[in-house]
């Protein structure tokens, strides 16, 4: 009789959990809710052990996200141990530590053989979104073979929470589809979690000049210690005059990484002839592009969802010290104070926060 | 009252040569003008053989251009015969056939360097804009080694005109920066010259279906002829339904050959995710980019002026016979015809015009 | 002596059926074997419609390749029926008609998340060569939902079969690795089937000059039906100083299609400044690299087993029109005759054979 | 005994100055030559204030080169202040610091077009080759506009002497033609100049490993302080043996920076399937490239001769401080001692030399 049933005696035995429910919104709720099974033979059930709260779970918090059910558990990020695979799983077992992929891929449709993971035609955005999510005791994965990578021996799981889905999605939507190059000139507009991982990973390809942009003095005076060379106050200061007159005609890269028209207009102010707009940030209306300056300009504009392609690239770069996500971390929670969590996430300016950890 | 035994004489006796010149909003004449000289030792002057009128000529005639000072000889394409050379010219000498690029290449600045030609420090368009043009007996030619290319013994040189900008236009900005690839699927908002190049040109990628999209149903029925699988006739039908039911999520790639919003929105409704969004048209205010519903799409719009470093390219394939740029022209005139010329142009839907020739 | 009506019995009732097994070195026989069953969740049976005969099958019948065991059936190409699917096969049921791709993927290890299915680790080249093939009736196929592509209704089935092989190799790993451009000068050295599949499909790309060079006459005219624009034959002429003569200091790229030193030498031999070697040949001995002629030239030379990543494109190339397959296939022979179409195939040149049609 | 006094009073008066002369093989002498002019309108004579010694310098020494006729002044490296310029250079005038390319560029023929200035029909490597170079007081270079580039104010002047070549070489031909990317494993078989630019430049992209792989100890060590993750003495060690027991199926990307068959040897051996052989050494007789076994595994290998094109985004990352190129620079010499420069740098070994400093 192994001594499973102890282990918060909930795993095997147990057909409950703790997980964070939205309850339509503006409503959110810790619950006892029902544990997941393995319901395809590809999926895998993961027991969490840390996860977060992305921007996106504030928007679904206050009703942006209308494809969000009362009911569901949210999350979409986070790292575990393997508790149950579907019989044709084939690269996770039992015991395994892994990090738990935003984006599920079944690896098969059109879209995967692109890697174009994101718009995968059965799965995507579908964690703490179309299905229950990650903040909870346990999760269930599909396409699991995909969708999950596996944690080296010895790394700092903690840290690898950032691969979720701020890393990839820094890198990909905005350091790649950027293009950014070794002694380019290069603005982040917004100095959040997105922005902080745009800069991170946009070193990995050498930038001369790195401006920062946001109206959060500490998030400023952070990201001075993240690598940017240069950082701009738009509450006190012209952004575009100063990129304009500093700069041979504009920046080569502009990395949009908030979701307003504000922003994303800064961007297209300071691009210069065959520049990049990478826009990362979710919007919710439209933005008036200047076409009439800009139809001359030679410009690549670019946008979005992560498709974690990167992730095992991440994952190396991490492994070599290159890359060293912890410092994104600001505060940790247990699992029981996910509400006070997500109250200091959403209050991130004052609270100084940049990702919040969660244990079950 | 032919004064075109008199021209002859001119080129090496006379100064003065006949040029049509923009005298204004709404006014352009056929007048003696200077004939050019050699101001630079990288200048060469050509005796135009052929040019043509190209829509941005109409957009300077209309006041739309106000960089355009007048007194300006208009036109930016053409080819001709090498008349006289700067001293320190070494890739043509008097007697070389040419065609005249309608960007002016200085070859060694930063932005030349990068094969972006149309953003040169010392070039860029400015023939028929910034400096006299090609719709006159003569022209110089700044910068000529980087800004000529040399017409194959035999060829149809008329066809060559093509060269100058249009096909080069509609494949670099067009078809190059939208990445058509064996396969897909594509849409060319606008049956204009430049949209059909960008559909002679296109083909050159082996696109599976090709929809060509306009108002006017002659140019549509020509497009047909030029290699359109597919057309929409705007006036008539819905292009967005249209293709959005026709095709899997939309297309791979929208080049927008306008230069309005409205085209402009066609495009960013049918581009599928990970597709393509190539603008050419010439825009005169801002556009509303659907970004709340694209931010997700991992989609990627370009914008452009020609740099013409396929040139070589596009002449390689004339040469072989793959394009075949002489079915573009509609029409011939003689130099002291252009302002019938201009007319015709300008009214091409009516007159059944594409591409119309003049002849010093 | 028809056997046809007894087989339509067999895919429910029987458990054995016909197949090609490969006896050791020199011998091949057509026996009755077992019928194919299920053995895991991703697995699909195919009942065989067509298939062929590949130049590797050939190597493998000469003892070249020990890594096949005797007792497997040959073939890695054909088109069939799917007959019974894996529980965990999601993108095709009974019923549904298939390309089978000589590649088997398994959609989720390393290589196969970077499109490079040809080093699947637990797949790559295995169908006829490490497990059972495609030349008998019936066929089982690992990992389905990555290893066929399904056929679109109303296709040319038999054409299709030119998609399982050799046109992606001849696409992939000459025309693609090569980067093939609109306006370049190719050559493409042996005119068997992948040489033929390379011509066919350069074309995507439209160079302006086609080289074909081979032994055989017979060949060569047929590549010029195909598309060559220039053939040369090496028992009569001397490829490298003809090529070095008529062009600007050799070829853009030049795509080796045989596998042998001699031509080889001539790739690298006609290969110009900044161009491309394509090798697509499988190759027995070493080859001795003139690198002390080609360290200062620029050039790029691959290698490759193909992906068929390029597939799903060719798939649609073939349902545009743009590329006919069935022009390759000039013989038909019943399984029942298979050793016969070995015997054809074998004496390629005698028989004046490109592809070989094969049907249970 | 100084000559020094009477140098400097050169420059404007006197027509001679002291060079470099290659008297025929194994024979070279400081002489007192004949001080340049400017030739052609392109052309500009630089004062030189600091030049070097490469590997290639010392090939002619020892007859390796017979293009280099005898009485030819040595080096094709530099910073200097431009002395006199030809009438149409435009991007210069007297009194510029600039840094001296090894390469000339014409920036017009088809070549530099593409960016292939090494290839440039009137250009190319000439520089202490084909016509006199840089190991003397003053130095004539053609196509200045684009052959040369402006020193920053305040800049290291010595340190951009490594921006003639080897680190344009070590980073486009080595860095850039391998592909190396973030978490890559890579190999440099050669820690001498060249092998040490490919290290330093390597670090733009962040590869998660790096071998560099000698069989001086000195060297190794150095490497260490330059950023390689791991050193193999193939004096002492197997280093094909290691790197495939040390990581999944190879290197990623294999540079070849010695030029002899045996480390051509070493890098066909180690890389992995999909992965990269960049050939930066200069090689003297063939090698034997096992295709046999190489066919299959989908490699590219890449050859070139540098093109600068880098050069420009180079200064920016010593600007931006990313490129310390000053470490490279183990020796000072005055010009007048230039023979002993030559002594210690043919002995790099036992000097332990990286990078020698001459200043007239």
């Amino acid at each position: 009789m192994k001594t499973k049933t102890k282990k918060t005696e909930k795993p095997s035995g147990a057909s409950t959990m703790k997980g964070l429910v939205y309850d339509g919104p503006g409503k959110i709720s810790l619950k006892d809710i029902q544990k997941p099974k393995i319901e395809k033979s590809t999926d895998v059930v993961v027991k969490i052990t840390k996860t977060t709260i992305c921007g996106t779970d504030l928007g679904i918090l206050h009703g942006k996200t209308p494809s969000v059910k009362p009911g569901t558990t949210l999350g979409h990020e986070g790292v575990g141990i393997i508790e149950a695979t579907g019989d044709s799983v084939r690269n996770f077992k039992k015991g395994d530590r892994v990090i738990i992929s935003c984006i599920t891929s079944d690896g098969s449709c059109e879209y995967c053989k692109k890697q174009m993971y994101s718009h995968c035609e059965d799965g995507g955005w579908i964690l703490g979104h179309l299905i229950n999510g990650t903040q909870a005791e346990y999760v269930r994965i599909p396409h699991a073979d995909n969708s999950l990578y596996l944690i080296p021996e010895g790394s700092d799981e903690e840290a690898l929470v950032m691969l979720s889905d701020i890393l990839p999605t820094g890198h990909e939507i905005g350091v790649q589809y950027g293009r950014v190059k070794p002694g380019d000139t290069i603005a982040i507009i917004g100095a959040g979690p997105i922005g902080m991982s745009a800069l991170l990973t946009a070193q990995f390809y050498s930038p001369a000049k790195i401006y920062m942009i946001d109206i959060d003095e500490n998030r400023l005076k952070m990201s001075e210690k993240f690598g940017a060379t240069d950082t701009i106050n738009t509450s006190k200061e012209d952004a575009v005059k100063k990129i304009l007159s500093e700069t041979k005609d504009g920046v080569d890269v502009a990395i949009e990484a908030v979701g307003v028209p504000e922003t994303f207009d800064i961007c297209q102010k300071i691009v210069r002839p065959g520049g990049h707009v990478a826009n990362v940030g979710v919007h919710g209306k439209p933005v008036e592009f200047q076409i009439q300056d800009l139809w001359i300009k030679n410009i690549t504009l670019t946008t979005g969802l992560v498709n974690t392609n990167t992730t095992p690239m991440l994952l190396k770069t991490v492994e070599s010290g290159k890359l060293k996500p912890a410092q994104l971390i600001t505060h940790h929670f247990k699992l029981d104070n996910i509400l006070e969590a997500y109250e200091v996430f959403g209050n991130a300016g004052k609270e100084k926060a940049i990702k919040v950890i969660i244990e079950p």
